[in-house]
């Protein structure tokens, strides 16, 4: 099993990057679908989704947070990080195929509460911004190594 | 197979709400890992889970970003809306078994370009707010109503 170590607050500096690349499909959109209840037929059938604006299926919009929370979970600050907050504007659809790199950016450290501050942006195999946001979590204060065991679904 | 019927631009009045109740189980969290690739244990892992301060397995708090995101998608607005953005401050853990409830009120109206502001709401069965949001759509111009096909999925 793959093992994770987190970034404690005092690990983190201004500027310091991670970021996780993903193709995205239609199991993903069935699972995202599944897990939220969101079964709008233009993330689901593709005949649907072809006779709208967008000419076939595109990812929930939140799929891309989801994606953003999980590079936040796993790399950086990772396992023993609490989220407090996530802001996130969606500028251009994600389509099924669509190569997608999430970057985060460490913007601000506030010690006090160990709070942190990240930029958050998605964008595509063209080289365009899809999603954008702002993170705010509070970081941990101890090295933690986690074992991960991937879920077993099938959608 | 049931039919959605969006809300236009016209129909929407400040302060209209929609609300939809959700009991979250350990199947939930094994979708939505599986669909963002956060496979933190502290979702997934009961005896992990049970070793931190949350004291058993918490959703992931872009779950409930994603149970917002489906009332605007299946309700209100509905088939044919626009996601723009979405702010989220996470309040308090969730709990596998908690039942949330989301609830939405249109805020805003900005007629120029068929824009709604959302305030967004999820609270637990003892009344207590876990997450508050605000979303941005652009709401449907025309009236569409839409057959939903459930996906098929196991977790």
């Amino acid at each position: 099993m793959p093992e994770v170590r987190n970034h404690t607050f005092d690990e983190l500096s201004i500027g310091q990057q991670a970021e996780s690349t993903h193709t995205v499909t239609m199991e993903d959109l069935r699972l995202f679908a599944a897990a939220s209840g969101d079964h709008n037929p233009l993330h689901l059938d593709p005949a649907y989704a072809a006779s709208t604006r967008f000419g076939g299926c595109i990812a929930h919009g939140m799929f891309s947070g989801g994606l953003i929370s999980a590079v936040l979970a796993m790399q950086m600050p990772g396992p023993g990080t609490i989220y407090l907050g996530q802001s996130l504007a969606f500028r251009l659809p994600v389509n099924v195929g669509d190569t997608l790199t999430v970057q985060l950016t460490v913007a601000d450290k506030q010690p006090r509460r160990r709070q942190v501050t990240l930029d958050c942006q998605v964008s595509n195999q063209h080289g365009k911004t899809v999603v954008t946001g702002t993170a705010e979590v509070i970081a941990p204060a101890e090295r933690e190594t986690v074992t991960i065991t991937p879920p077993q679904v099938h959608g």
